[in-house]
């Protein structure tokens, strides 16, 4: 059952910090899981929050700590000293620590490092820090099981015990030869079946899948989402053991990715929440607005260059901002479905095929359309019967190079390594409402001849 | 590492297939991934694609039979008969055998799960048919280990044994009662250092996240990132044990939902991919295209509502497509805040204080994008001072409107239970427009009075 903040919590909550009362606070909270807790806390004014964090204990604090929002968590270690954080770092896995340590500040990130108790952890955290984020270096843990190739199955089981006491969920059993290059798998089940003193290199599976350290988090999450496995390990330049990532670190990467274009689509950039400030907000939209902007004064100077139809045919500037809609849109359409594919790598064929279907495609739906534009224009907008020819060859034509470019530009933006995403959203829309008008001016041009 | 598929590969393949060299390619594929063999397949004809699926063995093909594009599958099933299905089927877990029943025609699904060898298997496979497919029911396995809180742990050992044969990752050992309702949980490392005649009521842990088999999929998906989960057990409505959702099967989850709201900000619906036919495209794609077609027919009505300014303020016509364009372009940003907010659970604090918020926000943007649009309309695109301030002011009112409803729609639909996703997209961007285009023109009206 999942557990619901209800405001006569947090009014409880809050009565008792204003009263003091560390110990009931302790016997409400210490039976409540850390992402609820840290649920509450996110919910509490900032004060409250850190009193609360102070109350409860490190090994049940560092967890919370992973789970609170970007802001509240800076906050809250502004306000302990190197040590305590050091504490609470020494309860976390190493790559959560290292994520922690990595937002702090170049001087308090050494302080804190040189707080650390236990020297093997600190370390492995300081060698993490070493990756970049977006990297299977950046995303895998240290902790993971590992043997010899020369042990055998009895000295193996002992040394697992003894790795296994730090390490939630074992998954796999790696095995390694003397310069810790990785060699295969265990299975566990072999393990235990087998007769104590048989030597590893007779039981153990040759085949395993890994990763490098500089490989692509998403590239990673492909891998083991296609194979479908619950951990891979990860291996430096020499082949040598260095790391593990498991599932439930792929399901943060395909989220944040799967957000991440989906902002893009939308023209945000940066990685933006809802409860960021409103500068970071700006940061990431303005660039997309002033893009927009910037082509709109396009589409002004492409309309200038037509005035000449203002005297006679007036109305066909009643049809501009449809025009350019419907570019937009078939656009948009159009490039989501290619950046999809290229994202999921289910784009099969050449791409010339993928263009015949998208100019079939569009000559279906622009014939639909067009058939509807002209009715409409004929009976609700009641213009002359040779503007409503124009308007409705300029939207089959328009519908058909829009939906081109919407195809063709994510395509060319991922041959030259550019993530495709960029070219949805804004990008797409105005760049196609340019060449809408353009278009449908043309046309209107032709056939009127003004 | 990751296999890569080859022209080479493809070639051998196609020339073994034509030698009807059966041994030979049996030797080529045996020892791939059943993930790559998949692969392989959607990129021959069907005809071989076909041939190859005959000449592997069936514990093989199964898993093959999961990994293959929709189509490709759909036309492999049509060619077995439904034995041959069946047989597929008996290789493969509870819930990945249902999903492939659930596409078969009516009258086939019947014969085949009459074919179906394993009884026990059968009953599970026909269990999992009657949930809705996004719910967790739909997804959930009935491949679980559970004991009962009534025995000892030597016949719980021995029990789990023999349950645990035909899973592949136990994760869990689940505790039920005589009636089969789930109690708790029991922790490996408990189980192995305790006594073989102490009860099972002795040792297990009470607390337990479980879902009903009603909670919607994203739910599900929802809960399991929260608390870190790697499993989690469904009950039925009298809390009785009857399935188990692994980690595996939410990432699944989480990326079809990801893609779902990527394609319906892009207006697309029914979730389709690039290699579907033209007339699924058209099914997903078209609508949304009506809908943004009809809204241009508003926005010709209501720039002919303005139609007496063209004779002397003919250049404001040519800023009709920028003004829309920034209008639709702020709607979509606020609306993916929004909705990715709602789905991600983050949203927090009053819709006074967000709404608050975006205003600030816009009119921080709109002042920045005026500034730019006075500056270049005066010096690139040469129009009078006036009509300079006019669309300048036009843009700021613009943003801000836009701004507020992309933000409140989205929320609105919320509200109503209805998917906020809808909201993006052509929706929003077709009412900005037409929002866009009155405001502006309205502006101009009050100012130069025609």
């Amino acid at each position: 059952m999942e557990f619901k903040i209800s405001k006569g919590l947090i009014q409880e909550l809050e009565q008792l910090i204003q009263n003091k009362n560390d110990q009931q606070l302790e016997v409400l909270l210490n039976d409540m899981h850390h992402a609820d807790i840290a649920e509450i806390l996110d919910e509490l004014d900032f004060n409250e929050a850190t009193y609360i964090f102070k109350v409860l204990d490190s090994e049940k604090t560092a967890e919370i700590l992973l789970e609170l929002e970007d802001d509240l968590r800076e906050n809250i270690l502004s306000r302990l000293s190197p040590k305590e954080i050091a504490e609470e770092l020494d309860e976390l896995e190493t790559n959560d620590a290292a994520d922690i340590i990595a937002e702090l500040s170049q001087d308090l990130k050494a302080e804190v490092i040189s707080e650390l108790q236990d020297v093997e952890h600190a370390k492995d955290i300081v060698d993490l820090l070493r990756y970049d984020e977006d990297t299977a270096g950046g995303i895998m843990h240290k902790e993971l099981v590992k043997v010899n190739e020369n042990w055998n199955v009895l000295t193996c089981v002992k040394e697992m015990r003894i790795q296994a006491e730090n390490i939630s969920r074992v998954h796999s059993i790696y095995v390694v030869d003397d310069e810790d290059r990785l060699k295969g798998r265990l299975s566990l089940k072999d393990l235990l079946t087998t007769s104590s003193r048989t030597p590893i290199n007779d039981v153990y599976i040759r085949k395993l899948n890994s990763v490098k350290v500089d490989t692509e988090d998403v590239e990673v999450a492909r891998i083991m989402q296609k194979y479908d496995l619950e951990a891979i390990p990860v291996v430096d330049e020499l082949g040598r053991l260095v790391g593990r990532i498991t599932i439930d670190d792929i399901v943060d990467v395909i989220k944040d990715e799967a957000d991440q274009d989906y902002q893009l689509a939308a023209g945000i950039s940066q990685d933006v929440e809802a409860d960021d400030s409103i500068f970071e907000h700006t940061k990431a939209r303005l660039p997309w607005l002033v893009l927009a902007l910037l082509g709109g004064f396009i589409s002004v100077k492409v309309l200038g260059l037509f005035e000449g139809a203002m005297l006679q045919h007036g109305n066909l500037f009643f049809f501009t901002p449809l025009i350019a809609a419907m570019a937009g849109n078939v656009g948009v359409q159009s490039s989501a479905i290619i950046v999809q594919g290229l994202a999921n790598n289910t784009l099969s064929g050449s791409l010339f095929n993928r263009l015949v279907k998208e100019v079939s495609l569009s000559l279906l739906n622009g014939l639909i359309l067009a058939t509807i534009l002209f009715l409409g224009s004929h009976f609700l907008l009641d213009v002359e019967m040779i503007i409503g020819v124009i308007i409705c060859v300029a939207l089959i034509s328009v519908i058909i190079i829009a939906s081109l470019i919407g195809t063709f530009i994510p395509l060319l933006l991922d041959k030259f390594g550019i993530d495709p995403a960029l070219a949805t959203g804004p990008f797409i829309t105005t760049s196609n409402d340019i060449c809408g008008i353009l278009i449908y001016f043309s046309i209107a041009k032709m056939i009127l001849g003004f």
